[in-house]
């Protein structure tokens, strides 16, 4: 049901799509809109605009579509009238689940879980999944500090006026290019770009750096492995230390198995081992944040399963390509009781139905596979035209189709982005000077090759 | 296309909830859950649960079902095969909006904007729309501080960690008893229960009394009026200047027309106007809540209508009876560049869809009148009661059909709601000892009469 290449017509933003932004600046912001879309005729790879282009879209709104536009199986569902009320009723999921709820979360959520987890909270979005998990992370810190769960007195009348010790100083580490969301508390562990951050109250939670590795990993493997241990003992310890000396405990470290937002930046296996070590050692929860990488594109289901870890962290938050928000829990994270964790609609049983059919194909296309080929495909490609444009690229990058590339500067990186979009291909920018490849898990091999014959043509012309 | 009165089989929950719970136990905690519901049997106000009992809803899913339970409007938008995509491919709004996307607001949240407002953010839920509308707030803020928008080297610097003058220690000023979510940033402004709180970090952000009116208010107008008096001048300009010294300026006031979650507490108009006032004098932005006020419920599709104001607020945010989370802002509250207020999804044009209806469904069933004719039923019926059981009902208040009574203590209270359960009747607690009305704005004066026909069985029998 996929197209057989882009098509363009126009110029992007077309001249329809130039009058909707224009109609839709008298409401909001427009200033982030590429173009506008019509999304009953995409199909599969390929994202078609309002003006009758038809793109190889390798950027999948910001890495949230799994398989593809309409596919068949998802516009299915829609029209099974058994689903119907699922869509038209959204519950309060934490107080009138429907009928059908836990035999869904097994189907699918379940089915998925990472090794040595067996609960799963349902959010809405990937920032709602994180602030919830460090909720579960502070709740899970205090009762062990207490050695009970039943608060002082003066906690119970501190905390409803925000003071401590009912409201304790207690941190979540992160790491400097890192991104987890940008609700309040979730942006105060991401620190990706200035624009994010620039004038929002924060915390005063400890920030390490993120090892910045050369690539190819396996060529410069003793120089990485130095950097890498440079970061974790002479800073990640401590900042630990640091911070519980100040009076403010680091409850949890939560990190990305792939900076994404923040560049691409990837680290080893050992060095995922060695934080959760650490982690361990201080008794500090280890929140692994897959919202980007999880879902398949790293050709593994989620990306930390590459570090061939049986108790790989304490909480895996996700959401994008999983259509809900949600994250998995060790038991001893569970709040220890009800409200705590908690909101209207703790999810949307919609996304759920969807999810299944999404696993199901997965499964029954063997995407994993098909993105592991894809993805060598891919980065293959890249270092041949790194090679060829070495002034121009350098870099390359990736796990499955997971990959990313380096442009000589920020300008050149930004004029690429547009001339190849102009041709056909809709990628993205991220990091200060990196293009960012999220194809769906149905990118072929061949369409690897497209998108290789078209950039080409557009390095040739810088 | 509703039932004709509640029919229960067994008390509730029945043996086939008892047994989903005890297996959605083995995956999250299901504390909070009440009963397993199908929804595909539940009609209008009636909610139908696994064991075949049907029950009049006054709950709604926590006050965010606005036309009942599968209103064939609603159905027949899922048939058409036009709206399937919108459902099968969730775009990334921000970048990549829908052709339809400006004419869909335009059609519904802009034909509903409050007074003096004609921009509009959607969000998924009622916390991001909070988060969001927060950092609005604050670049809106540190930009008049600034008198321009260029941001130091030092700023640029400072936020990447987390602290001033990047992330500068700016607040919003909040209500004791207020509830506007509980992600970090919301919580920080939330002051309803302890559970919701205790062990969260939070900022140190200045908390002023919501006055405790005695109802009905008219009977009590001149007592009222001193009570508001003093919170206001004695408390909240204290507070504001006080937090200025501090370091602490405060850039914001949140305040929901009616405190909710917290118990159900009113104010008057003349209350909210000189909050408003003060506000303006002391340069913070004015934010009303209406994400449970909202959509229809007091008798105005905005409970700060009632009001009376041309300019009521900076920012009104809304969700639940929304169906899409979001918040109107004037125009010198847009943030100054794109990215700044930014996520993946940005709400989904699925729910605004379904809003579309909604309005349509409000404007020709006449639903504001209805509510208000039901509104005035419920509220002299629950004078009557409290009349008739002065030892176990009291403070019985409302506008529209939002209305609340509160029972002796928090034990009968509790008590009073599980027999109205057994009997048919679904009602929510809110504050210590408060009983909430939320029925959906398709709730007729004969539902009213089945309620309190009903109630007037179960108080009996305390
Ligand atoms: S914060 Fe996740 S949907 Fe609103």
């Amino acid at each position: 049901y996929d197209y057989d290449g882009p098509l363009m017509k126009t110029t992007v933003p077309g001249p329809r799509s130039q009058e909707l932004t224009k109609q839709l600046g008298d409401i909001q912001n427009v200033g982030a809109v590429n173009f506008f879309c019509n999304y009953e005729d995409s199909r599969g790879n390929y994202l078609v605009d309002v003006d009758g282009n038809r793109m190889l879209d390798i950027y999948t709104q910001i890495s949230s579509i799994p398989i593809g536009y309409n596919h068949p199986a998802l516009l299915k569902l829609m029209t099974n009238p058994n689903n119907l009320s699922t869509f038209v009723n959204r519950p309060a999921l934490g107080i009138l689940p429907p009928e059908n709820f836990p035999d869904k979360i097994t189907e699918s959520l379940l089915s998925i879980a990472p090794s040595g987890m067996t609960r799963v909270q349902t959010m809405a979005c990937g920032s709602c999944a994180n602030e919830n998990a460090f909720k579960s992370i502070f709740i899970w810190y205090r009762n062990k500090e207490r050695g009970h769960n039943t608060p002082s007195e003066e906690e119970l009348t501190t905390c409803m006026t925000n003071q401590a010790p009912g409201c304790p100083d207690l941190s979540i580490l992160s790491f400097m290019g890192g991104f987890h969301g940008r609700t309040l508390g979730c942006l105060a562990t991401t620190h990706s770009k200035v624009i994010h951050k620039l004038d929002v109250p924060s915390f005063d939670w400890p920030v390490a750096p993120f090892p910045r590795l050369k690539y190819p990993l396996e060529e410069f493997s003793r120089e990485n492995a130095q950097e890498e241990a440079r970061c974790l003992e002479e800073v990640v310890e401590d900042l630990i230390v640091k911070w519980r000396q100040k009076g403010k405990p680091v409850a949890g470290i939560i990190i990305e198995p792939i900076q994404a937002e923040g560049g691409d930046n990837h680290a080893s296996p050992d060095f995922f081992r060695n934080l959760r070590n650490i982690s361990r050692k201080h008794g500090c929860a280890f929140h692994v944040d897959e919202v980007q990488t999880g879902g398949g594109c790293t050709g593994k289901f989620w990306a930390h399963e590459h570090w061939g870890m049986d108790d790989p962290a304490e909480i895996v938050s996700f959401s994008k390509k999983l259509l809900t928000g949600g994250y998995y829990q060790k038991d001893e994270l569970q709040a220890d009781k009800p409200y705590r964790i908690f909101n209207t609609w703790m999810g949307d049983p919609s996304k759920n139905l969807f999810l299944v059919e999404v696993l199901n194909v997965i499964r029954r296309e063997n995407l994993l596979e098909e993105v592991t080929r894809s993805g060598k495909a891919l980065l293959n490609g890249l270092y041949e035209l790194q090679a060829q444009y070495p002034g121009l690229l350098s870099r390359a990058r990736g796990q499955g189709t997971f990959c990313a590339i380096d442009v000589r500067d920020a300008a050149t990186r930004d004029r690429l982005l547009l001339q190849a979009r102009d041709k056909g291909m809709l990628l993205g920018g991220c990091g200060d000077q990196s293009i960012r490849f999220r194809p769906a898990l149905v990118f072929k091999e061949y369409h690897v090759h497209i998108f290789l014959n078209i950039f080409n043509d557009v390095l040739a012309q810088n």
